[in-house]
């Protein structure tokens, strides 16, 4: 099975060429969902969905598949699916993404091309709104996919002009019908960037992911009061800031603890935090804080949010603040199905391929697809781990390894006999 | 000598209405120096001080000063000058300023209607931009007055939309020539509102200020790196607010350490913090912090400050991080002159109307006059400690009692025998 390195390249210049933005370094482009960069990225996918011979179907939420089903396959047998997203961040990289979705678009070409005989369909997909950037926190085409938010909710949520995602799929040709229905499928397989140093460092061109972390976002307020910095003595201050830097600290040491016990994934971490009145002249009366806390273990993560949370709790005590604690965001960790990672680190050593385990310290449309059916997460070398920015690179020679890993182990899960 | 209440309060009501602003609580004005707000503030007062036979000088950076020979002066004798600022800071208080302006023209008033003799001349006078809300950092006129900064500097200055002090004074009509000069005054005083709880809690309505403390600011800096909050490693950060939270706790070590130690007016205040790029799934990358530090004893805020830099210098060696500190405020503590402190004790005696003593925390123009001159600092009660706002609320028998002390004070020093 030959991937052709130069026609996957092709079709991700290509596709960069759509919300190309000017980058004193690097390549970027802003595709977010329902624009018309995002129109022209979707044109062109379906454009090459085409020229391939697949079936191509656009759900309700915009969700845009093709399907082939060779004559191998039982065109009853549940599919393979596998594929990523097309939408960037503001100004992000030309991988994060498409990557994915091409890859396994080429991953069929190369089926096509060769001997693989797969006896199941295969469905190449590229979600909706991964990002998050305009309608959603995130996940937003694999959620409806996997049945944790309706279509009509989908459909109704708006952007911060009040344009609802349903006109915005409308406006750029893109609400179909239906449903892409990930619970349908036998197995899903995703490659993407991974947004760290890991393989860069050991040196392999493939990372087949062993666990997808669990993520909470937890909100933390200290309330004290604002008063003038010179008028009010040591002994008759509530100041908030110097509360929420103890909070800041047990955070930190809370999560350090975790590594050392039992977890050496676990990270926690207060990314950010407000202050106000924020002048250097008075005593700091409110800060608001962001902590994020993950890990592929569902109980360090437990132990680090109690950890906050008995912080605040210690602060109200011996520093007479009020405090707040919220925790709108969680997710637990995601485990990939073993005979998915079998099959990737058997597809790398068959084409001489590199392959290490790790897990992704990422949230993808993975995450919710493992919910409903058998699923596996693909990594190729981000170049200083470098993402969501012009900079983000992985090597032609790395997309084209990561692709023929993909490749092959998408086959194996779709019973085609190994050529080689 | 009796003050006139309802005098001094129809004046200060009078002023209230310049730069008048909506407010839900209190009663609130805007006035910027060099505003139409402003000319009408400094037009009102002229009339009064031409009403009250004063001669009006306006000095080249629009200081404004009224200037009572009385028969009984020697008109050649160094005067004595008392007053305060009639601009405020964006929706301020009615009282900031106003009333030492307004209680030094009604001392003068009650003078002239009494057979108290001074034996100097007396000068009331209004600086110009106190505040420091649009061409300087604050006691912009009083800088100028006791030579601190040239004429052609400060006519110079320039606000956010490049209008110089000079153009906006000819715009409202109130740029004049020469200079009021603060080394000709034999003494200065100034009535202020506290701005602090002491005098309300104390329940005493006058307080004679021994000291105003010395203030320096700094900005401190922790540049570590920023990096995904999930793929980054505890082992493997370098976060900059982790950091920056040490810094902020141990400044709060320091401070209370001197107090602690040798001196309870000591404060230490990291005021401000902004993180960057300060997202919650991020680990923060820079920190950047304003730190205030006050006391009447130029020593302990160098003890302060020496423990500043030192925790820094530790959280590059500890952390990692790297780390900039500057220091680019620096105002030692200005003693008051004591025979005019004892002035005012035994004027509120006299007038049977308690005083205390206290430091001040807050900066004021009276800093730049001790410089050159004697010079004493009286504070009214603030309700609740409220200044810099609309609910800033001083009650008016208190006005009038701080301006019975302020009148009979400046008498003394200026000579008089005292009436009662």
């Amino acid at each position: 099975m030959h991937v052709d390195a130069d026609r996957l390249r092709a079709d991700i210049e290509a596709n960069a060429e759509f919300g190309d933005v000017a980058a004193e370094e690097g390549r970027g482009r802003t595709v977010l969902c329902g624009t018309e960069a995002n129109r022209q990225a979707r044109e062109y996918f379906v454009d090459r969905l085409d020229d391939a011979g697949l079936h191509v179907d656009i759900d309700a939420v915009g969700n845009v598949s093709g399907t082939w089903t060779p004559d191998s396959a039982d065109e009853t047998a549940a599919p393979v699916a596998f594929g990523s997203h097309l939408d960037s961040v503001p100004e992000g990289g030309i991988f994060d993404g498409p990557l994915g979705v091409y890859a396994a678009l080429e991953s069929v070409r190369a089926m096509q091309e060769s001997n693989v005989e797969p006896e199941r369909p295969l469905v190449v997909v590229s979600f909706t709104e991964e990002e998050g950037q305009r309608f959603a926190d995130g996940l937003l085409g694999s959620s409806v996919s996997v049945g944790k938010r309706s279509v009509e909710e989908a459909l109704a949520l708006e952007d911060s002009d009040g344009t609802t995602l349903g006109d915005a799929l409308d406006d750029i040709g893109f609400r179909g019908e239906g449903l892409l229905d990930a619970s349908e499928w036998d197995a899903w397989y995703e490659l993407h960037i991974e947004q760290d140093t890991q393989l860069e460092r050991a040196d392999v061109p493939v990372g087949v992911v062993t666990t997808i972390t669990g993520i909470t976002h937890c909100e933390a307020t200290v309330v004290g009061e604002a008063n003038h910095a010179g008028a009010t003595p040591m002994d008759e201050r509530t100041d908030a800031l110097a509360a929420a830097a103890e909070f800041v600290l047990d955070v930190e040491r809370a999560a350090n603890s975790v590594v050392d016990d039992s977890s050496d994934s676990a990270v926690g971490t207060v990314g950010s935090l407000d202050v106000s009145p924020n002048a250097t002249n008075v005593v700091p009366g409110r800060v608001e804080m962001g902590v994020d806390v993950r890990d592929v273990v569902y109980q360090s993560m437990q132990t680090i949010v109690d950890a906050a949370r008995e912080s605040l709790t210690r602060l109200e005590t011996e520093r007479g603040v009020d405090t707040e604690f919220a925790r709108p965001f969680d997710l637990e960790p995601t485990p990939m199905a073993d005979r998915l990672r079998e099959a990737a680190h058997s597809a790398g050593k068959a084409a001489g391929i590199g392959t290490m385990e790790m897990h992704s310290g990422a949230a993808h449309d993975t995450m919710h697809v493992a919910d409903v059916t058998d699923a596996a997460l693909l990594f190729a070398p981000s170049r200083d781990g470098i993402s969501h920015n012009p900079r983000e690179w992985t090597d032609w020679d790395d997309c084209a390894a990561a692709t023929r890993v993909l490749a092959g182990a998408v086959a194996a899960a779709a019973g085609a006999r190994a050529d080689e």
